[in-house]
């Protein structure tokens, strides 16, 4: 763990009820001790409130959250004059960071938060712009990187009465053999997405068996130059009328594994997939399979989570 | 693949010299045809480059892309009226989404771009935030959303010898024993985030030698609220001394794999790990391995990518 997490120390390790008892006893001596003393000491001393500047919280990294009010008035030179301020009282405190939440009516104050209040941009999520700036001189910069990685997941569809397997060739990159897939929506579940998938391109119902291979590309221009996973799940179909989607599959039809592993028009993961599945219709497809369980989240009692490895 | 890929259909399904060839044929047909004259026509229509708006881009899926000239001088009602003669243009020409770059200097027409343009912000990179609209009415909006998964490595240090494993605590998630890691850095591969983590948090030099199980856990808060894909890596030490990083761990040991999956202080994950851990020791790690080769990419013949999946 190089890098520091923006929040209390709750929130990402609790796994049993006296666990989660002894949290909020923790997390209740962390707001008492923490951040209540310093919300009140901006609060009296600068009036940050006042000022549009919302201090909402530090957490045990020795962070600081400013949250910019969307009816708060400044020039550009105010705000400038203002933030400076804050951020050297923050650097003579030895705090580690700071997290400055942009509201997009305030969008115009970007520029000059970059340009001479060295902040940086952390990411944006639909209504404001999240800025962070490290403070410490002593240590690496620990603030984390916001998400790196786009998630693809695609379906091998085997049909075991006739040893065939479902391909597709998209529209836009035609003369390919490949399996129908596609990108994860926020917050979908990998053997979700693969179901998802297959029925919009190809009209086929199946349902997820296990993941059996994954992808890790970097650089991607497709994924605007970050990384990419895809996983490629094993999945067994339910109906077998192909109802191609016209506006993205150009073709899709059931290919025996031998004739896909064999086929020039087959990619080179499409091939190695292939010869997997050839062993895993020869031996079973129990050595294949990577399964999965749902556990419990530490970091929120009402989630889970899905662990997947091999079942020995 | 229900999500639009923004770029044109060579970069995502080249594999071979030949193939390389074809795509270099299609491309030029691609800009012969599709982007030169749009470019040329809003040159000369509109003048588009002169105004600052530069289309540099109109992709297969029939797309335009516009990049915000830094040099560029409009009032915040020019760009609102400039941008609506576009947007009007581009709809009547059949046009599917338009991309916005917007440079931090005309960070003012942020709000703009978005209230009166019906631009959605769709991503920030270091100087620039890229904003989207998808404009036809009759399908859903395929634009490919930004990376949604934050990648975490652990590593499970292992040594033959003694059937000890190497746990931590964290100075700021004490009493649970956990297994040393933490988030991959831009475009790092899975295997070596575990190596590096391991040697920065523990002191000790270790070699990964598998993916032995995964994590995808949605709505994290330490992830800004994305999701989180969290890989346990197999490894084999090659020095035994333990220097903790002081900053970071509060304990660190080796400890004996059936303390391990014994101790009230394991996570469920930890614990998990640890049952797998005893089976690979007695039964050989093989069933567990998850392995990996890597093979040249389809959208960079420069680059590969990572293929993990299990040696049958």
């Amino acid at each position: 763990m190089t890098t520091y997490r923006p929040h209390p120390p709750h929130q990402a390790h609790v796994h049993s009820a006296s666990e989660l008892m002894a949290a909020g006893r923790s997390l209740l001596l962390y707001y008492q001790r923490l951040v209540s003393p310093l919300v009140r000491r901006h609060n009296s001393s600068i009036s940050s409130e006042a000022a549009g500047l919302k201090v909402s919280l530090v957490d045990p990294f020795n962070a600081v959250r400013v949250r910019l009010a969307e009816t708060a008035h400044w020039t550009i030179e105010e705000f400038k004059e203002k933030m400076s301020f804050h951020i050297d009282q923050w650097i003579s405190e030895k705090r580690s960071a700071v997290w400055l939440h942009v509201p997009l009516v305030h969008c115009s104050l970007l520029n000059v938060a970059v340009l001479d209040c060295r902040f940086n941009i952390h990411h944006s999520l639909s209504n404001e712009i999240v800025l962070s700036r490290w403070l410490r001189q002593d240590t690496v910069n620990k603030i984390p990187p916001f998400a790196s990685h786009q998630v693809g997941v695609c379906g091998v569809v085997y049909r075991e009465d006739t040893s065939e397997i479902l391909v597709t060739q998209d529209k836009y990159k035609p003369a390919r053999w490949k399996f129908p897939g596609g990108i994860s929506e926020f917050a979908e579940d990998i053997t979700d997405t693969a179901e998802r998938e297959v029925l919009e391109e190809t009209g086929i119902m199946a349902k997820t068996q296990s993941i059996i291979a994954f992808r890790q590309h970097h650089h991607l221009s497709i994924a605007f130059g970050q990384s990419d996973l895809y996983f490629i799940c094993r999945m067994k179909p339910f109906t077998y009328t192909i109802r191609p989607c016209t506006s993205e599959i150009l073709k899709c039809q059931w290919m025996g594994i031998r004739e896909l592993q064999a086929s020039p028009l087959a990619t080179i993961l499409t091939n190695r997939i292939a010869v997997m599945m050839l062993r895993g219709a020869k031996n079973g497809f129990r050595e294949l399979d990577i399964k999965w369980e749902d556990l419990p989240s530490p970091a929120d009692s009402n989630q889970t989570y899905r662990l997947f490895g091999k079942r020995t």
